[in-house]
């Protein structure tokens, strides 16, 4: 079992990975003060629910804690404000009070819109997160909870940090081979900014994480969770350093956003905007290296490192003008200057990114 | 012009306190470094709009600040979350950014609403408040921001302390004469709980407090504040001392909801709440000075301290059940143990209680 502590003061909790951990549910809720006075809610969805929700339950009720549970539909469409309202309605029904936790019990849209519950119901209670998938890993570690507005996304949320997090390799072992590939990049990318060993590590062990070897995935999500929570714990409210976490985002983002709900994942949206930025920063005078290192260690993890066919240029361009990310003829990035390291660039110019975004759609995928 | 601090460590805040303040919103604006590069929005109701919101954007947009504004219906149906989301859309139409600022000028609806938003907007913006009531100056410290559920009050909502208060005092010369009662039912509270200098004082001022005269109201809004602040500094996320400030609402919050929206005022069930509390802190041995001290500076204020006729006792009972502070066959209430001076009592026998509803019906309204 490896264990973490996201340092935050009085706001500090400990990560817990390893397998089988869930067995343990009720002994880990007792260590760290959850009530078994009042009761909980765990809050998961319907791709979750049936296959660990029952189990979780018993464990909790076994030891004691009067755990009751609301099932979303999976996908982001739940992080919504009339979600917020339904699960607020089940919180009273079940008779939470200010003592009461929240338990999200899935990946990362479960955990932003359970954390977001958490941290306004009754003005905030306990929030204990218990990953499903390894994308999560990311959201796991810094607070950032939130909804949906029909105009924006997750624009409107709290910084809300949980008791601990509980991350059982073992609910892994049922993630869709893409989903693993997805959750992967975010792993790279903590690499990527911090840690040229890490990104080292990764390439040599991509096979092992994407056949769910479980020694392995735990070492990568200590490592990910760990970069994250450096970061995090320097700048919890994201007033400057932490804004180096969104390496390969102002791109992938744009990426998704033009290839709709049913394009590209986050993790693949990324991986094209990490390969994006490190040929920005060949640009800005970083070693080729950066760039080859990059996209050779995406590969390896079976991510997409070229802009597909289809793509367009120009809407790209246009979802990128709609990113908070920019001002008047430049552009705010997170730019490679080493393989492990990067630098926050606030004006880069909007011509460079377009050229960027151009190559992308003529990369050669390295498979 | 009178000033004071409220004490929260790094969301510490200034509130100011005096006539024609307004004059020169862009000032302070300035002085408290609000951004004039991104734009903020102010938020306010029906009542306020059409007396002094143009005045509000001019002198803002006078001193270089991008001020919009949004006007809600009055009352308290405009807490909601659709309302949330209309206003974050608003936000969003706005451009407003992370270094933008929410601004409510209004009485309690439209601060915690405004606060709400700026709590939850992008997780967390500045937010400054311009109160137009003296009730208001209870909301404007503490930080606390809400909407309401369809099954309870406040229950979604944040803590999230506003950067500056500006109190002025000329706003308040357009109240109706029953929102003027009602406001200096929180005033007088503030000093049944800390201080029975400032009763005595309340009860010497109470003819020029309803005139409106600004000396006193200022006297009156800064004493408030303090004991608030004094209170909230000590226990900002209301872990115990802050539920002192619960004086009177136990019993008041039952009678306002069983009145419903037209019954009692929030003051002024809270006033008959403050009668009930005091009687049963001379059961409990306090002086019955607490009881005839408390009942005559709330008739001084044209407050009601007893419970009109038409009330069912039951119903009360049943509401107060409901309510958060309830457990097995006793209640915690807030109770004077003499003028100035309060304790928590978590056994009060719900009997207690019921005899104490039935005798504030019989209480004799002392004008």
């Amino acid at each position: 079992m490896r264990e973490l502590t996201v340092d935050l003061g009085e706001r500090s909790y400990h990560i817990y990975i390893g397998e089988g951990l869930l067995n343990e549910a009720d002994t880990y809720f007792s260590k760290h003060g959850i009530s078994n006075k009042s009761p909980l809610l765990i809050i998961t969805d319907t791709n979750i629910a049936p296959l660990h929700l029952a189990f979780l339950e018993e464990r909790l009720q076994g030891g004691g804690f009067k755990a009751f549970s609301a099932v979303v539909p999976s996908g982001e469409g739940s992080k919504s404000l009339s979600m917020l309202e339904e699960l607020i309605a089940k919180a009273l029904d079940a008779g939470l009070d200010r003592k009461s936790t929240i338990v999200a019990l899935g990946g990362g849209v479960v955990g932003d819109l359970a954390g977001f519950v958490a941290a306004s119901f009754m003005r905030g209670v306990k929030f204990v997160q218990i990953p499903t998938t390894i994308l999560a890993h990311d959201s796991s570690v810094g607070g950032k909870v939130a909804v949906n507005h029909p105009k924006a996304k997750n624009i409107i949320g709290a910084f809300h940090q949980p008791e601990f997090v509980l991350y059982d390799l073992n609910l892994l072992q049922t993630l869709p081979p893409r989903e693993v590939r997805s959750g992967l990049s975010e792993v790279v990318k903590h690499g990527l900014i911090w840690d040229a060993s890490f990104v080292q590590w990764c390439e040599d062990h991509a096979d092992r994480l994407l056949a769910l070897d479980a020694d392995s995935l735990g070492y990568a999500l200590h490592n990910g969770c760990s970069v994250k929570a450096s970061v995090v714990s320097q700048d919890e409210r994201e007033n400057g350093l932490r804004a180096i976490l969104n390496l390969g985002h102002t791109i992938g983002h744009a990426i998704e956003a033009v290839g709709g709900y049913n394009g590209l994942q986050h993790g693949e949206a990324i991986a094209i905007g990490m390969v994006g930025s490190a040929k920005l920063g060949v640009r800005y005078g970083a070693p080729e290296e950066v760039y080859t290192t990059t996209k050779r260690v995406l590969a390896k993890c079976e991510l997409p490192t070229a802009l597909p066919e289809h793509f367009d240029v120009d809407a790209i361009m246009e979802a990128m003008m709609h990113d908070k990310k920019f001002a008047e003829g430049t552009m705010v990035f997170i730019v490679p200057s080493a393989i492990g390291e990067v630098e926050i660039k606030s004006d880069v110019p909007v011509a460079w990114v377009r050229e960027i975004v151009e190559e992308l759609k003529l990369e050669v995928e390295q498979l």
